[in-house]
């Protein structure tokens, strides 16, 4: 997987677990694309003080994956949901049009809860 | 939801979280049944520390789901994999048989996941 696209998973299930501030840096650095330079003079911090904090948010995050595998088993469910639409997409012809509409849509909406 | 069912979905999801000190004792409270006095001597501390651990995990695990909503989010894909699969049983006629079967496994599969 890209390694941003993970990081981004991780900062989506995790990030209310780290501070306002932590997660403001985070952002900044991570998605933003802002230069530890940038951060560093929004926030009135050392460069380095960035670039420590950032480390230590990344390392966070995937101390919690190791303990909660939460990216690993909304992957796993959203791989199986996108099998279970193929099935039934794969026998729309034969299902009651009603009934297929509201198998994708609350396919649609277990996507969503993920 | 019953309190021990929604203390034993919070352990469930965020007991990773708490240490191997804290999972012990409160195991043995609340889950199996142990009395303060007979952890307290188990485990060689207070009945009052006892006490207060189990509160602070408690007060622990339901921050954490205050932050990431696991539980809630649990319970809503699984009404909704329900949902899914007694629309699917209702088509079950119509369904080429061994497309049925699988549905129902990888329905089956995704509530294995949850």
């Amino acid at each position: 997987m890209d390694d941003l696209v993970m990081q981004a998973l991780l900062y989506d299930f995790y990030g209310e677990l780290l501070t306002e501030h932590q997660r403001a840096v985070y952002e900044d650095f991570i998605f933003n694309d802002l230069s530890l330079g940038e951060i560093a003079q929004q926030y009135g911090i050392s460069r380095q003080g960035v670039h420590d904090l950032v480390k230590r948010c990344g390392r966070q995050l995937a101390e919690y994956e190791s303990r909660l595998h939460l990216v690993a088993r909304f992957m796993a469910v959203k791989d199986k949901t996108g099998a279970l639409e193929a099935l039934i997409v794969r026998e729309k012809e034969r299902i009651d049009e009603g009934v297929y509409d509201r198998m994708l849509a609350v396919l649609h909406e277990i996507s969503e809860d993920l």
